[in-house]
């Protein structure tokens, strides 16, 4: 991965002022129609060697592109723990929070490359931790450029020799002295560990949708040329192919049971609850629910709560008895409508990922994420390939989630048809539930049947051992209620008890 | 995954009476259609719980389609090591080479899975060689869907008390009592952790390029039909799809050094070495090259070794002077042109997959797999997506050869433009020789920059610690096929040394 990095590249001043003032003009260019055009977005990332010029390559990338259109994020170290230790939050959370939205240039210095290189180096990380992360890196990489995102990797290099001698000259000199440190000369001593590490981890995640491009650090100007070009080319080809990107669109699609025998239709809609013992049990599951979120333990969680449900089913009702024992400052309810021009701009996932909760939270989400593998799919907002997709990347990011200690309880609320349809009129009749009822309820109860296949895939291909789904008879508000409540409390009891015993790490997810 | 595959679901006889034989025909017409068109292939994995009827599936994919189109590949246990004991081949070997051609529709039976997933729940395989034999199928079944393969994976499956009613019911009987094993008993009782399993795998594998199809296989017209529309649907948008499949393109081409300075520049093509003192040193390398290959240990391993180079560099004498020293009975020298008619129909690598060596043997390879990223990168026979996705490809294939025991040694041969010029004219002139020089060698020449620069990008990308590329300054033929020489007698004895002190699994490859 090295071999040509290591050659001495130079460019002379001369060879360096004929290009660089063109270059940098047709950047801006480039810069200014891909954010016209809202493509991309382009995302780079800066890691290599010690001395190679990283910080330099980030100045130089804010000096010759337009800064307000170049959003950059840091990085700190993170990995050592798969959860973000400061939020609980999975390590991922950050980087999908600080994409860049199309038409924009993001720059991930650091970024999670370096802490799996270090980690495996010093040995803090074990190789099922750094494989583990570096899945879930490349698909994260790969969800982001099947939305059209254009990703480059740099990574800066400098020989061992060349190492060395950069920072026996900065010694030398009392100017610079300063910027030496016993880290970096351990970093020298370790160069060909370091090395090879690297190479293994650059190898494995150099795909075509996301490569690495190595460049040489020792010459400025040779190193600045390079990263300018590359980026032109990136930001070209990228406008190219500015169109939606095309995939693989040969998936079987799903068919409904030849028997036409649905798990929804096996359930008992009308499940006896009468309103008195339906107070008591409301009383008393409220109160062990409000206990729960208080414990000290669960300060180690958080807790996210997932509503779909049929029109009508009755879930503002249910989240509302939930939130009533829950503590106003931890919770935040979350309604999901059609995603804002802001988050359109992103992939698909970024609208829920940044309402994860921190650690202590408490999210309820009305309506949720996987309106991709439910209405986005039935009335064909995404291609059947996207909502395919969808199912991997929906358990990726509730695994992830789980091992960054959050506890995942998701409800289906289902009713029959008739009672919809009863509902649907109640509301028309009743003056203040008129809002509720809108010309949508009513196109997408005729397509009743499309939705039906949709939950049933949905269920099978995302109830998972550590977030499954709940489905809820809730012709009956009271059962469903108290069901939901029930759900809620048992899933928390079962967290916290786990947790007592210790962290079952490294299962397949 | 398991939700609606233990409802019960039934088809009664008249439904199944009342679509079978149009199903079937229609089948019959999708395969022929497939078979003319020359699209796909098909790939069908069958698996599932016991008694859940997978053997009825095979039989049935036999009886309803048109056998002569339809391979069937049975599985026999093979996951307990990566490397397949029997041959020393690698484990994904005996599917590279069953894989069927364009046009034609494979059953793997029992597959891949199994073996991870019994091996799971009996503790035979790690947690890490799950993942990691997990990894190496998507990336295979990856490999497969992009260029141009529908894949289906049939999960058959059974509820527990089902699978122990079955067992109970063919007990009872005389006539199919001997059908039930202990082993069969033993899975009953490890239904739960089975399952559990199971689901883990299915949800992690799921992908849109080979997704899982849950079958519930209690009631065997239920099953049949299933199975049957679900094939009937992918034949179909496998011919809808028939065009080779589009990807995401937006890959940033890789650029040459912007001050021109290439890896290959910096070798001194003319090493010193006379005639006499080759000779001794030949007859000595020759006589060391003899007793390695002798030896015991190396029964333990293969030899793979790579030949590319420039045109006229002397590829063809150091080959020789290798197998002069070899036991004819154990190696074979593998010329590769242009792919041939059969090639072509299937994935790319498999004409490379098939010539591995078994253990003990010796294969060497005038001209490689590395085409695709030379030839076939500068002269545009594959997209640019294509071969930036070979370099993985390729890194994964020879990563699985060094884990299966493989000592893999790769030359370039290098020579100047004007030594080739001169060896051109030289083999114009001499007769027997004029065969070795075409009207190609000479286009070949005209694009010396465009090979350089891929030249130079395969060796960055494609030089592992495993199997680096030794890279040979051959202007001086005696000087270059003495370093052929003992680079692969130094490669062997490292590895056999290596092998002495046990072997390095797990590291990141």
């Amino acid at each position: 991965m090295f071999e040509s990095a290591e050659l001495g590249h130079h460019l002379g001043r001369e060879a360096y002022e004929a290009e660089v003032s063109e270059l940098r003009e047709a950047l801006l260019d480039a810069q200014h129609e891909l954010k016209e055009r809202a493509a991309g977005p382009v995302i780079i990332l800066i890691n290599g060697m010690d001395g190679a010029g990283r910080s330099e390559t980030l100045a130089q990338i804010d000096a010759w592109l337009d800064p307000r259109l170049v959003p950059v994020y840091a990085q700190t170290a993170m990995f050592a723990d798969p959860v973000d230790e400061a939020t609980g939050r999975p390590w991922l959370w950050r980087y999908w929070n600080a994409l860049p939205p199309r038409g924009q240039i993001g720059v991930y210095f650091g970024s999670w490359y370096s802490d799996v290189l270090f980690g495996r180096v010093y040995g803090q990380t074990t190789e099922q931790q750094a494989l583990q992360a570096l899945a879930e890196t490349l698909m994260f990489e790969k969800q982001l450029a099947a939305e059209g995102a254009s990703i480059v990797k740099f990574w800066l290099h400098l020989s061992k020799a060349d190492q060395k001698n950069r920072l026996k000259s900065l010694e030398k000199d009392p100017a610079t002295r300063w910027r030496v440190s016993e880290r970096d000369w351990q970093h020298v001593k370790d160069y060909d560990a370091i090395r090879a590490e690297a190479e293994r981890m650059l190898r494995a995640t150099s795909i075509a949708e996301s490569p690495w491009v190595v460049v040489e650090g020792l010459n400025a100007r040779y190193r600045e040329i390079t990263v300018g070009r590359t980026l032109l080319n990136m930001l070209k080809a990228g406008l190219e192919h500015n169109a939606k990107p095309v995939v693989h669109d040969d998936t079987p699609p799903l068919l409904p049971p030849v028997d036409g025998v649905m798990l929804l239709d096996t359930l008992q809609l009308d499940q006896p609850l009468d309103k008195s013992e339906y107070k008591a049990r409301l009383a008393e599951l409220q109160s062990r629910l409000a206990q729960l979120t208080r414990e000290a333990a669960f300060a180690n969680h958080s807790l996210l709560i997932a509503f779909e449900g049929n029109d009508a089913a009755g879930k503002g009702g249910a989240i509302r008895r939930l939130a009533m024992a829950l503590d106003a400052r931890r919770y935040r309810i979350i309604p999901v409508a059609a995603p804002t021009e802001e988050e359109r701009a992103k992939p698909w996932l970024w609208r829920f990922w940044r309402h994860v909760p921190k650690r202590g939270g408490i999210s309820i989400f009305d309506r949720t994420w996987y309106g991709r593998v439910l209405v986005e799919r039935v009335e064909g907002f995404c291609r059947e390939v996207d909502w395919m997709r969808a199912y991997n990347e929906i358990n990726d990011f509730e695994r992830q989630l789980h091992a960054a200690g959050a506890i995942v309880v998701k409800f289906w609320l289902t009713i029959s048809k008739e009672e919809q349809l009863a509902r649907f009129k109640a509301r028309e009749e009743t003056g203040f539930k008129r809002f509720k009822i809108t010309d949508e309820d009513w196109r997408n109860r005729d397509k009743w049947d499309d939705y039906k296949l949709a939950v049933c895939d949905m269920i099978d291909r995302t109830s998972t051992h550590h977030s499954p789904w709940t489905l809820v008879e809730a012709n009956n508000k009271y059962y469903a209620r108290i069901k939901v409540l029930e759900t809620v409390c048992a899933a928390i009891e079962k967290r916290l008890a786990e947790g007592a015993k210790g962290s079952k790490k490294g299962k397949l997810a």
